[in-house]
Order: structure tokens, then sequence, then C-alpha cells
């Protein structure tokens, strides 16, 4: 079966030389990443969810891009049965299906174009900084002048029943405040703030829902957006995705998950805690429903023992009382406005929060990287968390990552230089994690991949 | 506590006569099922559905009407706090309250009014028409140049969980082909539709959902709007409920239900098979999950039996496919709208639709009048459904409704009389519903509350 | 030639109740006034503007009243040719031909049904208002939530070039300052505040620009509404005429005219110098350009003379400076909205205006009702204002309304019972307005119609 | 006096890299550029004319870009005081101050900056008809979706008054049509069509009217926009801004006008009459009042009798008759949508359009450039259309321009190599419009300025 797709939203006014460019550039290396992310949005409908599966299955799908006078068709060859209704593409994954095109392909090609003519410098935080901006702004992701009220929600993509219906909940509450909802665009606690807030928006007769899912070409096959994405945006790789979340959230609020959640806490720490960053205004809670008390407990714990108590100022816990949480976020808002407003800032951008190149760039887990990070306490708070961010990152790559398990047979665990306390509790974070099921681990008993050295 | 709210939407320009007229209606006899209603809809969010336990739970609330220079306000004492959000009402619930006060204090106004001077009457077909078409304009509830996409839901409110999914799974269908859906606005087969259709919504990106929810006063208290209700319209009574439905729905799907869904399509039926409509199209479709196969089957056999097989013309069943019912749905809105624009008729409201007097006035189930029902096969076929109609109605109060029973238990069950092959029929059909669970009975035995008289 | 109109705007949905009584109402007394008005406003687009050249050309006009399923249709049977471009009637004509539907004999049906039986008694003063409102609310003229933004302009249709201009200008500067504005829809200064405004909206890029034409049956045949009118409403007689304008203006400016913009202006002291308004704000300014400085000068003596200093509180002249007449317009409309909100008067219309009923009544100028005029310094200077807009408006028909004029024949002057300095300075001002050209009399010479009996 | 000015429209949302570029680019040589053209619409509303006196009387203005965290502003030092009321910037100018630097500054830092990489090859036509699509949908004149609807208009901008108001009147004809304008955007010919259509659209109440104002840097200074132009487009120099015309234009009236107005009647005879060119759809008429026939036959012999009886079918002739101009433009919109369709071209931009090399490239009019011109009929008609345009192009240089008058005087008429009876037809032409007043020379006999070598 073959079908021909016209642009929905940004699309839809091409040049002729773009549209031979984007022409060039699928039938490049990047064809491959291009078609598994176009098949995984067709496959949102559906309800496998293993990206291996799903390719599998449609190992005969083919998607290619016409040049037509007017501009760009999509030609899309044995689609997804799914995504059709009466033989019509449904309008959101047909929106979707222009965002991949977007973003992998005409976003990639302006990056090589750029790079190549070296005026864009992706080792120059101010051009990543850019880069993250220009994509949000070619996606129209950017409202000019709507006040502040996007509320970033991370969290795990598979947490139990009563921690989803918690945090429907907690959008629900978001919603009848009026606010909006950016996640990671996958299911678990990434769907269902965006569930509870739609219901929310429908009870405030609000019609400007926003449900931004920001993703990445690793995380789509295996996340596709849910139903109510109404703006998928793919970002090249996770550090930008994350540096995306942190400059277009007016508010962010974590939910309980696995060791990714914390992670990402500790990216933000690494920010907040940065002395250039003292004025910014960016709420943070920590939420869950009774049952989680515990993985926060333990998780509070840990950052206090390790970064001090000054670390506390940058996020309050809040558990079981999503009304709160939402009431919070709300009353933050006018702050965060009066905030970008003095500094001159935007509102839909949050252009003067520094991100230290540490935390700006990815982190290659090898044993020589891990050896070289400075655990030790004798150093500013925000360098500590973006340093423990690292080690964290290599001890999950080394504990599950194909990668990293491969390294730690070939060389032998990580050998960390660090403070003997710090690194203790690390331990009993992680063990923690382990305990509460929240963490998949090649064996059952948990081995360490990483020793000490003082 | 006490709040003072500004109207919402249809209410907001009233002159200082009307508002006069308000307070004095205010103060009538209607003040307590305005009041009532009233609290129906400011309790829509919490979980009570019992509306004696409802009334209990808020003795001291009050509404009410108060003139200001610039039109109407409400004054609340004492409201549930469920229906604030940081002190402030929920939008959709702002928005019901004054559709109450429009469609119970200021139509019944009218109605007084405009009875007391001979213009309107009660007892022409073509005022009653009127009557309805009014109070739909007055809530703005007639769109002007759409075209047919309004489905009309009906079934159970306390439908099990296999058939609430399937009813959402079927509003899901309806959705991706862009129809809106008004039902009866309580839970059940009135709920499951809508959450559906608003998802299918969202996925087609159709911004102009309408969920109507059609009441009337002494039901809204028991079942009020849910959530996703974005339009609350009250008629004065049931049976011009049933005529606002038929006269603004473009098609009409019966889930499976209790007596008063089979009562609903005998309704249907005996307009549908007036010769007068032969031209009309309404297409109606009786579906539910493979389990409620049975429960169709029965009703399908009722109907031939009794009506004939030419009944079979007016309604199709279709068992365990959701999409093949909004299929169907999607196809026949333009011959809908073609039939409308040959016959000249309105696409909002079906004014040629004929609605004979049997079927447009109340009827009162006394022993006189169930002993003058013509329940034999020498009449047209659309008199013996209105007659069947009737004595269902009849029997079921007989069974079940307080005033029924003190009539049986007075003056010994009904005499009808009728065909003993339809009676018979009659006895099948509700000793199924027994069967099924779809019936409560006062006790455990079903003992028919009539007998047959050849 | 025939042709068949639909609905444009408010008539777009009646009942068959009401397109019943429409026909009814077409057939009866009224149907002359209402074909003439149509008539007038299908022409429009062309240039004649005498009135009875206009009948006379169109003799074979006829305009009739069509009931379909779906509502109301009329039928056009000859109309003028100018009122189509390729065979379609322009738009604005359509919404204007229905505006006269729906005020001419909707408003009248309404009226006279409501009048039998007593509901509305048009000797109330309550009543007169909320008539008013009702017209204008059914017209869609009343805008909920709009700021205060509505500036009346009044003045003569036949002024010079050099007025003309500058009444243009002073609309260009209105319109510049997101102004919008209602006349009496004719041309002349009528029209030129308009053709200023809607260059000045387009350099604001302000959409929302709303041109009122506010006129009554007697004038629309002789001053049908300019293209730029895109609301024409009208009113049933002069009387709620100028109470239209005076409760939805936010402010009036008076440009140079004949005799009926002073008497109008004698109709606003007469309400602002009521002692019950005084704390309404509602800005009035007189303005015109050099040339006309004399004119203005004459007339605040004569205010002066007879009402006193005190007069002069409520009015501000100012000569050929557009641009402030157009500031001070916009820095009042704070003050408005401010006077309003504290009152809890609605925006779009002022229901806290009062007029006496002397002015809400239409005054017949026949001897025994001039000679009873009381035009004695002795009263409030609000009566007397009312009372020297009666005599002016008797002095204005004795010499120049056919009615007047035989009066004055068959039964001689008026004898008025007034202070001589008071009707001296009336003497000099219409002496003055002669001389100035600004009156059409019917000799050369003008012979006063009156006698001072002190 | 000092200003800051946020952007309006289509810079609002600028990374820091884009704002520190335009800051660096706004410091360059184009600064002048940029300041005049800035000036020139900051000098809109005002009367003066002549470029010269507006930069004389305005030497101390100076407009600044500022960079803000959150994007661009502008800093206006001693602007014109009459773009502003009560002391904000008139929006339109806002706007078109943002035109200018998003054309001026912007364009051409991305211009400059690609063609240093070698991406935009100016030479390449491929790449010019890019760049014109690229700045119409920067500019977001380029609406997807919208039916044909854009009329061209030219003509000269000092037309008499007749031909004015019949431009008007043709213009109002367009706009009841519900047909949009664009036009070179100065006085006279430039502005009546808009005059008119504003009117019409009014009567039409069409809201979504279109005034393109399409100019170049070298004419803005003389010719500003006038208040109606909502859309000011500035092509980086003639060539581009005749090509924008004809690909954004769905129909052309040439309206009388001098020189420059048969020039562009050449240029589009030249690409209407190239082969590839033969299955366009492109209304063209030539149009003016009865005084105005004379021009339009000389035209019209000159053009047959050069290029031949079929380069009739490509233009039309109406003398007084607006009405019928715009019905034929009407009429030929469904055509021109066809055409599109057909051959999948965009609606919003004419790619298909085959404007030959030397159509696309500018002309110098050197005496070896002229020498060259193949001026005989042994040639297909569009390439000597297109030399015609030239010689005509560099005869006017001669006569009128400062450059080719000193090239005159320096070297001798230009020996043009031609047919004898061409020639001969040219200077028909000439001496006609000389005759008309069509042609601003500098002596008062006209002395040609060219010879013919055969």
């Amino acid at each position: 079966m073959i079908t021909h797709i016209s642009p929905l939203g940004s699309m839809d006014l091409l040049s002729q030389l773009e549209v031979d460019m984007l022409k060039r550039t699928a039938s490049s290396d990047l064809y491959r990443l291009y078609r598994n992310c176009s098949l995984a949005v067709l496959n949102s409908g559906s309800q496998t969810d293993s990206s291996k599966e799903l390719l599998a299955r449609y190992q005969d799908f083919e998607i290619n891009v016409l040049r037509r006078e007017r501009g760009v068709k999509l030609e899309l060859v044995n689609p997804p049965g799914e995504a059709f209704v009466d033989g019509r593409l449904i309008r959101s994954l047909q929106a979707n299906l222009f965002a991949v095109l977007r973003d992998i392909l005409f976003v990639s090609g302006q990056i090589v174009s750029a790079g190549h003519h070296q005026r864009l410098n992706l080792q120059n935080p101010a051009h990543i900084t850019n880069l993250v901006f220009s994509i949000m702004r070619n996606a129209r992701g950017l409202h000019v002048g709507e006040a502040p009220n996007m509320i970033v929600c991370w969290g795990g993509h598979s947490i139990n029943e009563t921690e989803y219906l918690y945090a429907r909940n907690v959008g629900s509450q978001l919603g009848l405040r009026e606010l909006n909802i950016c996640t990671g665009c996958g299911p678990g606690a990434m769907e269902a703030p965006m569930k509870g807030a739609a219901v929310g928006h429908a009870q405030q007769r609000y019609k400007e829902g926003r449900f931004i899912g920001m993703t990445e070409p690793s995380i789509i096959a295996a996340e596709p957006p849910n139903p109510l994405v109404n703006e998928l945006i793919i970002m090249p790789d996770i550090e930008k995705r994350l540096e995306a979340f942190v400059r277009i959230g007016h508010g962010i609020i974590i939910f309980p998950g696995g060791v990714g959640t914390a992670e990402e806490l500790l990216y933000l720490l690494g920010i907040m805690m940065n002395p250039e960053n003292k004025n910014q205004v960016l709420p943070l809670i920590l939420t869950g429903p009774g049952i989680s008390a515990d993985y926060f407990r333990v998780l509070d714990e840990f950052i206090v023992s390790t970064l001090g108590e000054q670390a506390r100022r940058y996020y309050t816990i809040i558990i079981d009382d999503a009304a709160e949480v939402a009431r919070r976020m709300k009353k933050a808002m006018p702050e965060v406005k009066e905030n970008r407003r003095n500094t001159g800032d935007a509102y839909s951008f949050n252009w003067s929060l520094r991100i230290a190149p540490d935390l700006q760039h990815p982190f290659d887990p090898t044993h020589e990287n891990m050896a070289n990070l400075n655990l030790h306490r004798d150093q500013p708070a925000e360098l500590l968390a973006s340093a423990l961010r690292r080690a964290f990152s290599g001890i999950v790559s080394g504990n599950v990552k194909e990668n990293g398990i491969r390294l730690i047979e070939q060389y032998g665990p990580y050998r960390l230089h660090g403070d003997p306390a710090i690194m203790k509790r690390m331990d009993t974070l992680l063990q923690g994690f382990v305990a509460q099921h929240r963490m998949k681990l090649p064996g059952s008993a948990y081995i360490p991949c990483y020793e000490i050295c003082i």
C-alpha cells in the first residue's frame, strides 16, 4: 500500500532548494534513523511498545520524500494500518510525521550545512544554546507573549498503578489551574500528567492546552508520543533535550522513577547551585503518592549528605498532595514572569540560565573518564553535582548498558577517586532502587561495577 | 461561606426587567427545584452520586439571584468546596450554573408569562416543537451552517465494565471521525462515549468538539453532568428532552441498558414507522460488546414479533465492532445533509420530523389509562409501537416506581387488552432483563404487575 | 427580476412561529414602511439621496418574507441593480436588509404583542429604557467585556467641504486611538468621521473597528447608511434613537450643524444638568475648523445666557485641533470605565443615566403645547434646557416643517410665555444660523413664527 | 528624543546569534541604506514626498539595533513626530520598521553569509527564484491554502486626477469581488487601487484584505508606503521585485504611466511569449479612463508592429469600464487555480513560470551593451521583447538618469543595431509620451540619445 501525505504545520512552505536538500539528506546515512522514527510515530496508535518488535513487524515499511512544484510530500509504503481512519491518516500522526521530517532531516541538513562552513560551532556553549533555540522556534514551539505556564514533568515510564494515578491527579490539578505540560512523551509518568491536564483544561474551558512531547531519536522508537501530545519536538541528542526542558520550562515536577530520574535531579542541581544562576527562579517539586515517600527520602538524604544542606533550597518534596503541588506551581508563575521581565529575558525561552560545559556536553563513560572524575567535597557543590551525575551515569552504564557491561568485562570495575562517604551513599542509593524494583539489573544480586580509590 | 458569581455565556446581557422577573421567579415555588439543580451542578466534581446523600450533606446551601446595574449575579451560600480551585469556581461549573438559571428560571418565567397570555399553547404540537427549539436556541445550542455531525448516544447508566469500555471505544471511533456527542449527561453509557470522543478529537486536532448533556430537572440531581459536558441543556420534562434528542441528533446509537433503553427504542420506532416520516434519514444503530449480543437479540426478536419484519428497516444491530459503528454513522452524514437540503430543513434542527401527539405528551399510567391501551395488531405499526411504549412505561412503573407500586397494591394488577402473543413477548423480554441484572426489582422473584384480558 | 436572499447575522435562527409572525406583520400596515426602508438600504450604493426620487424610480420594487423549513428568506422583486456585484447581493447590504427586517418587523411584532398583554408599558420610563436595551441587544450591538471606546458623533449632514474634511480628520485621529464611531448614519458629519477612522484603524492594524449607524424609519430613506457602517440599527422613533445614542456612547462629539444640532446639545444638557446625573462621566466636545468658530461662539453664548455659566462644565469647545479632540476623548475613556465599575454599571450600556420623562417622550408642537412651555429662569436649569429644546423644536417646525407651517398659517404665530431676554437670545441664535446658511427657510427673509407674552 | 521599539510581526523571535549578526550588519556599509529606508517608513504619515527634502529635514535621525535577552529592539533617535500618536509609534509604522530591518539587514546578512559559502549562487536562475521565495516566506507573505486572489497593479505614480479616480474605481470593483491588491507601494496608481479596494472589502465585510507594498531600497525613500499597505516587502533590487510581482500575482492590471510602465509591459511579454510558458495562466489587462485611450492605442500599436499580432493574445485593453476589468479578473481566478492544481504548483507562488536569464539579471546601459543589443526581427518574439526592454531602459537612462546623461555627454548617442522600422516605432512611442506629459525630460525639446546603424 502506498499513500502520499501533504504537510501539516511547519513544513508547508519549502523552497525547491530546501526540498532538494531534504531529498539528498533522506538518501544519506540518516535514512535508517529517519525511517525508524517515522515508523515509531505511525505506530503510536497501536499497543506494541517494544521497538524491536515494531521494527520486525514492519520490515517492508518505507518512507520517501517527494518533490512537488508546491513543496514536499511524503510517500508511505506499507505503513501500519492503525495510523489511518477510513483511509485517511490521523491528523496528529500526520503532524508528527512532519515533525520528524522537520527535526531529523531538515534540522540535520542545516546543522551539517552550517557546521561545514564553521558558522555553527557545537563546542561553543552559545552556539549550542542557539541551536536548541532554533530547533524550538523552527518547531513553532515558542509562543511570543504567552505568560509563563509550562510545567515540565519528569519521572519513570514504568511506574506502578498507584504512582500513575497520582501523576494523573497532579496533571488534573495543573490543568484546573490552566498550566501546560511538557514531558518526555512516552508512557508512564510521561503520559499520566497530560491525561489529567486534558480533563482539567476541559473543566476550565481552556482551549489553548499545550502538550509538548520532547524526545530524541534514540528514544522515540521505544516511546512513541501518546495521543495527547500536540507538539512533538525531537532534539538531536539527550543533552540538548535536557537543555530544551530547562530553558522552556517554567517549573519542573519530578515523579518517582529509576536512576534516570536521579540523574535528572543531579543535572538540575548542577545548574541551580551554580552561583551564576543565583537569581534564577525555577520552582522544582519532587512528588509522589504515599507509597513513594521512601524513594524521595533516600534521594533527599543522598543529596544532602553529598551536596550539603543548602541543596535543599532548590527543591521541595511533597508527598501525596496533588493539589498542593499544582497550587505551588501556579503561585510561582508570576514570580517567574517578574524575574524574566526584570532580566529582560523572554518568557518562552530562558536565555540567561547558565549551563556549564560539563552539563552541556555528552559524557562518555570510559575507564579513563571515570577515573578522572573528581568526587571529593573540596570543590563547589555545583561541580560535585555535575561530577556525581557523570559518575552515576557511568555506573548505570556499567550495570545495564550493553556498551558499559562490555567495558567492565574487558577492563574490570571502574576506579573512582573520591570521598569514601560519598561513594558509600551512592551504594546505598542504588541498593535502595534495586530493593524498590526501580532498576532492571542483569543478574539478581547487585555487584558494584566500581571501586573506590582514596 | 458566601461567593458572588458573574454570568458566563448566555446570561451575560439581561435587561433590568428580565433580572426582576428572575428574582421574582427565584422566590417562587420553583426555588427548591432551582436550588437543587444548582447544587447538583456544583457537586459534579465530587464522587457522591446519590442525590439524597447530596441534599442531606449540603442542607445549608443557598443560591440567590442578585440584581446589579449591569445584569445578574448569583450568590452562593455554603457551596461544595470541590467546585472551587484556589477560591475560584471551576469555569465549566460556572457555565453550568448559569445554564440552570437560564433553563429553569428564565425559560420557566417565559413559559409562564407566555402561557398566561395564551400565546404559547402547550397542547399544540407546533407550539411544543417551537418551545423545544426556543430553549435550544436560547442555550446557543443550534449552530447555523454546521454540517450534520451530532450523534446521540443512549444507554444505561449502570452498565458493566466491559460495556463501558466498549462504549468508550465507540466514542473514540466517532471522535476520530470528527463527530460530536449528545447524551443524557450522567455516568455509564452517558459518559463513556464522550470520554472516548475527547481523545479521538485530540488525535484529529479537532478543536470544535461538542459534548451536549441533555437533561431534565428530575434527573440532573441524581446524574450531574460529567466533566466533559461542555453544553448543558435542561429541558422542562422527559418528553421534551426526547423530542430535543431526535430533532438535534443526526444519528442515534443505542448501547445496552435496562428497560428505559427499550422504551427509547420504541419511542424512536413510533416516530420512524410513521408514514409521514418515510423520507426522513436518521441512522439508528444498536450496539454493544460480544457479551451484550443476547440483550440485543432478545430486543430484536421482540420488535420483529410485535411490529413486524419491516421495523428492522429502521435500525441496525452491530455487535463488537466499534469502528464499523462509527464508519456507518460517518457515511450517513452526507445523506442526512442531502436530505435536509432537499426538504429545505435546517441542519441544526429537524423541523420536518413528525412526532405524533401520543409520543409528544406524557403518559400517566393509571389503571384506566393502561386498560384503554390498544395492544392489538390490527392497527398501524407506529401506533402499536407507541402503545407498547406506554404499556411498557406503565409496567415498569408498576414494578419499580413508588407511585406505580402503590397503585398496584391498591387496585391489583393492570388489566391490559391486547394480543396474547404480544403480551407473552413482553413477559419474555422483561424476564430477560431480570436475568441479565438490568432491572432493579423490589423482590427477588419477578411477579408480573399486569394481566391480559383477551 | 426576482432574487431570494438568506439571512446574514442575527436573523439566522428563527422558529416557525416567529417566521409566521413576521409574515403576518409584513402584510400589515407596516409593509409600506418596511418596504421603503429596505429599498433605502438597497440603494445605499447609488448616488441618489433624494428619498422621493428614489421611491419614484423603484415603484415596482417589492420585498416579501418567505417561510422556509429552516427559517426565513427574503424575496426581492425588481431591486436596484447597483446592490449586486456579478449577480450577488453586496454583503453589507444583505446584512442591512436583515437589520431592517429585524428592527422594523421583528421588533414591532414584539412590541405589539407585548404591549397587547400589558407587559411592556411605553409610558413607563424603565420600560422605555428596557426596550432600547432589548433592541440593541437583539441587534448584537452590546459587546460584553469591551472597554469603553464608542464615540458618538453628531452634526449636520449638509456641512461644507472644509467642515467635512475637518470631521474626517477628527475621525482619523479617533481611529488612530482605536476608538469606534457611532453616528446617525447619513452623509456629511455622519459619514466623515467614519471615513477618517477607517484609515486610522488600518494604520493601527485595529481589526475590531465598529461603525454603528443609528437611525430611525423616518430618516433612513433620505439618509441611507454609508458603505462604512457595519452595524445598522433602526430605533422605533427619534426619542429612542437619542436615548440609544447617550446610553451606548462613551463620549460625544458635536460638529457644526443646523438647528437640529443645537437641539441635540440642549437635549444633552437637559440630561447632564439633572442633579441625579451629577456623578455621570460623559465627555462632550463641540468642535469644528477655524471657519466654524463663530457658530460655536454664538451657541455657547446662548447656552450661558440661558442656562447659566455652570452649563459650561458639561462641554468643551475646541476649534481647529482634531488631534486634541481625539486625545481628550481617549484620555476620558479610563474615567468612564472607572465610573461604570464604581457604580456597577455595564460598559456597553449606561443603565444609570437618568433621562427625565420630558426628554424621553416626543413633543408635539401644537399651539397649546407651545403656550404651556415654561421658559422662565425660575426653575432648575435642566428643566429650562428641556423646555428650550421643546420651544426650539416647535419654532423649527413652524419655520420649515410642513405640519408646523400649516399650523402657523391657520392659527398665527405661537405664543410663548417666557423671559424676554431668553426669547431675544433665541432670536439671535436663529438669525445667526440663517446668516451662516445653516437653515433652509421657505422665504428669503426670516419672519419669526412666534411672539413673546410676558 | 530617544524611543525604544519592540518587534511587531516576524522579527519577534530572534536567537542571540542572529541579533549579533544584525548588530554587526547594522554598523556596516549597509547602515546608510538601512537608516534612510527606516526614515522613509517613519515619514509615511507626513506629506513630504521628496526624498532629498526628507533626508535634509531629519539629518539628526539615527536608528540603532539593540540586543536584549529576549531578542532585538530598535532605538530611534530624533524620529519624525508624525510617526507617533500620544507618544506611541503607529502600529503599521512599527510593523514596517521591522519589515525594513528584516528585509534589509536580516536578508542581506543571510545573503552575504550564504554567498560567502557558495551555497547561494546569484548567477543561478534557480537560486535567484529561491531567494525571492525565501524573502517572501520570511516576510510571511505566502499564505498556504489561500485560493488565488492577488491582483498586481502597475502604473505611474504621477497620474492625473481622472486617472487616479478611475484606478480607485477599479480597486473598488476588485474589492467588491474580494480580490487583494499588490502594488509598488507609492502614491498615484500604486495607492488608488488600494483605497478603492479597502472600501469594497468593507462593503463585503471581507476581513482578510491584503495590501502588499512591494518595493526596493532605491525607491522606498521617494515613495514611502501609503497608510493602507499592511504588508511591506522590500526586495533587494528591481529585477527581484519584478520577479516577485509575477510569481505572487494571480492577475496583473496596468494603468497608464510613463516609460516605466511600458518597460514593465515588455518585461511581461518577454516572459509570457516564451514558449516554455505557453501553458501559464496569467490574465493581463491594460486599462484607463476615456482620456487614456490614446496612451494604450499607441502602446498597443508599438507592440503589434514589433512583436507581431500574436503578442495581443497575452493582454486585453479595456477603456473606461472598471467593473468589466474586475469581472474578468474574478472570472480568471478559478482558471489560475485549476492551472496551478494541474501542474502541482503552489497557489501562493508560481514556481513553474520560466523567467529567462536576460530578464532576471539587471541591465547596465553602457555604450557597449547597447550596441550589442539585437533589435532585429529575425529572432523569437520573446527575445526581441526582452531586447526591446533593455534598449528602452537604456534610452530612458540616456534621457533622464544622471548616469546615462553623463555617458551620452561623454561618448555621444548610443548606437543601436536594429530594424529601422522598429527604431522608428520606438521614436514615435517616446514622442507620444512626451506629448502626453508622461515623461520628465531635461530640456523642452526631445533630442534622441541614440542613432540607428543598419
